[in-house]
């Protein structure tokens, strides 16, 4: 990345995990900085320090909407992915009436816990949808599923992630929300793989809640957002003050508001090009391993999948088994699964659930646009060592 | 303040409302600048960058502990002082088997709509302390209605802030801590307005929670912690990965946690001069508003009290129900009641709750030590055109 660290001279690191967090656009600093400065009002108050903040989170409420295509009105900010999560599922539960949740194993740990911890406490059943063999959703099991609850009476939650976080595989959510439409069903997608990194219609779609996370796309950690469709009327998930129009309580993050508005705008700005640039370095690598590493395996939809995301099994052998740690003894920073397990020992559920952990090594390679081609070289070149 | 601001050359207004949020140190932008830059790695990652922001956030832990007199730990670090209320308030229900809360009227409301979320569900019975004219807890009513419920057999949660942010008045941690362990009741403070401003050992009071917010202390908003005893055992409020040792899902907000701990570093630095400078302020105020304003009350404690709050009660006049507007439209940055509030027009609960609200109109003076006594004559020479 080049990027000057305070420590050494020249960062010469390759940051290939954007799927886990991204670098902070210096614009998106820049648009932050005032707020971390002069204008430091709580926008809760009357007075001017107050309606220069207040104003500040309302035009990026505005710009967010209008990015996702939705209301102001339904855009409530969060502090992470994982709360907005935890607050759609929650009030599907406590303020929508279901009673069954329809979910898969591959979900982040942010919904998987969640519906499990309501599961445990007895306030839900569960089902999970049966997946294919590259982690897509079997929409046909979701169908049969969503249509025996309904012939039941039951009402359901639907929540499933728009792409996985590991593999990178697709969901239709507009499939997805007609079907849950048609049975009656409430519909949560976590989107933090593809909010800021595909144009996303929400006036088209028949999704309640969405998640996003302004880190996953240059933007600041501790900011997230749930879009919660107008028509559902849910209670907050943490009370207090009436911020968000009494929808999350606590003081707002002013500037990281601010920040995760803009990084959203740059992200959509330059979508075409950008998707485009990060695309071809993906499947430059994808070839570029095929050809040069034996026995290696694509995970998820190579094609078709998130366009960010190269999850590689390396057959497992002695030397494959200290890659993720080799990798990093020379600088290149990539990851076994999601971030949130990878400090765990308990390797990924997600490869788990898709049977793919005995013979293999699972790396997951992902890139930004600040990633290069020849990053891609660097790491060839190192891996043909290490392997 | 003579901060400069980005429109005009230089900004004059004063800034009289530090109770409801404080402007950013400029130390602490500085100490957060590199975890908004170079620094950007995910803490849950295994490789260097992902070490390097682990390292800031445990090193922050440790500082915060430190200070707080508490081990590493019991310190988690959250999104904002009402996410670590809320925490606080369902463990208690949900995972220490608290059926009955005692708390008083004039709590914040991430206390008191919390508290009446749980008793609305019936998963909790509510009994309020009787308060003392100025606001200060009847310490006798609090023993009387902890030796009933344990005589019964309930067990309490005892919620009680540390100092109301509306008045000021300031409750005994150490004696309540002593009457909850004496009655077996569990016993959260919201510390939102004294930690940063008030040493505070926590190895010497029987408490078992306690929430901070990082915008109260010139550190950056979004930033919130909660004290845990290790005595207790409790479940995340968040569900999801597994940050802060499996007690707060979502990554971790690098920047705003190097910050807080910043900031609270800086805070009880220099906490003696500090808090002697601000104090003199204040009572110089006090001493200025009685002497010049005819028919004035301070509210609260006005000596033992929060040093960095004056509440005053002008009596109500046609002029004095515009005073609010009309110090905003001089450039002066005052509240009515707390921040939280003041944007609805129902009133404050606090002055409500203390029978103040029918002749009176309360205004809460609140300083840092970034304030002067020159701005205390400027504001005086104003309320006496203005009154």
């Amino acid at each position: 990345m080049g990027v000057i660290s305070n420590d050494k001279p020249v960062d010469t690191r390759i940051y290939f995990d954007n799927a886990a967090t991204t670098s902070l656009a210096p614009e998106v600093l820049e648009a932050m900085l005032p707020y971390l400065s002069t204008h430091f009002g709580n926008p809760s108050s009357i007075y001017s320090y107050g309606r220069e903040t207040r104003l500040a989170v309302e035009n990026a409420r505005k710009t967010v909407a209008k990015i996702l295509h939705a209301k102001p009105g339904e855009i409530f900010f969060t502090s992470c992915g994982t709360e907005s999560n935890n607050t759609a599922i929650t009030a599907s539960i406590r303020d929508l009436g279901c009673t069954h949740i329809i979910t898969s194993p591959i979900e982040h740990h942010a919904v998987l816990h969640t519906v499990e911890y309501y599961s445990m406490q007895n306030a839900v059943s569960l089902g999970f949808v049966k997946l294919k063999e590259d982690g897509h959703v079997d929409y046909n099991d979701l169908e049969a599923q969503l249509q025996q609850k309904s012939s039941e009476g039951v009402k359901c939650l639907v929540t499933l992630m728009h792409a996985n976080n590991e593999i990178g595989t697709l969901l239709s959510i507009k499939k997805v929300g007609e079907l849950c439409q048609k049975y009656g069903a409430i519909f949560h997608s976590d989107c933090v793989q593809t909010v800021g990194h595909y144009p996303i219609d929400l006036s088209n779609l028949h999704v309640h809640f969405i998640s996003a996370s302004g880190h996953k796309f240059h933007g600041p950690k501790g900011t997230g957002i749930l879009y919660v469709n107008e028509n559902i009327s849910i209670k907050p998930f943490i009370h207090g003050g009436g911020q968000e129009r009494n929808m999350r309580a606590g003081t707002e993050n002013v500037y990281g508001i601010v920040g995760f508005a803009k990084a959203l705008e740059m992200a959509t700005a330059h979508y075409e090009e950008d998707s485009a640039y990060i695309k071809d370095m993906k499947s430059y690598m994808a070839q570029q391993l095929k050809s040069n590493i034996p026995g290696i395996d694509i995970n998820g939809d190579e094609i078709g999948g998130l366009y960010t995301v190269l999850s590689v099994c390396f057959p497992k052998t002695e030397k494959a088994e200290f890659l993720l740690m080799n990798l990093d003894i020379n600088n290149i920073c990539v990851s076994g699964g999601s971030a949130c397990s990878s400090g765990a020992d308990i390797g990924s559920h997600v490869m788990k659930a898709l049977n793919k952990t005995d013979k293999w090594i699972t790396i997951r390679f992902s890139f930004s646009k600040y990633n290069t081609k020849s990053e891609v070289d660097r790491v060839l070149t190192k891996l043909k060592v290490l392997l």
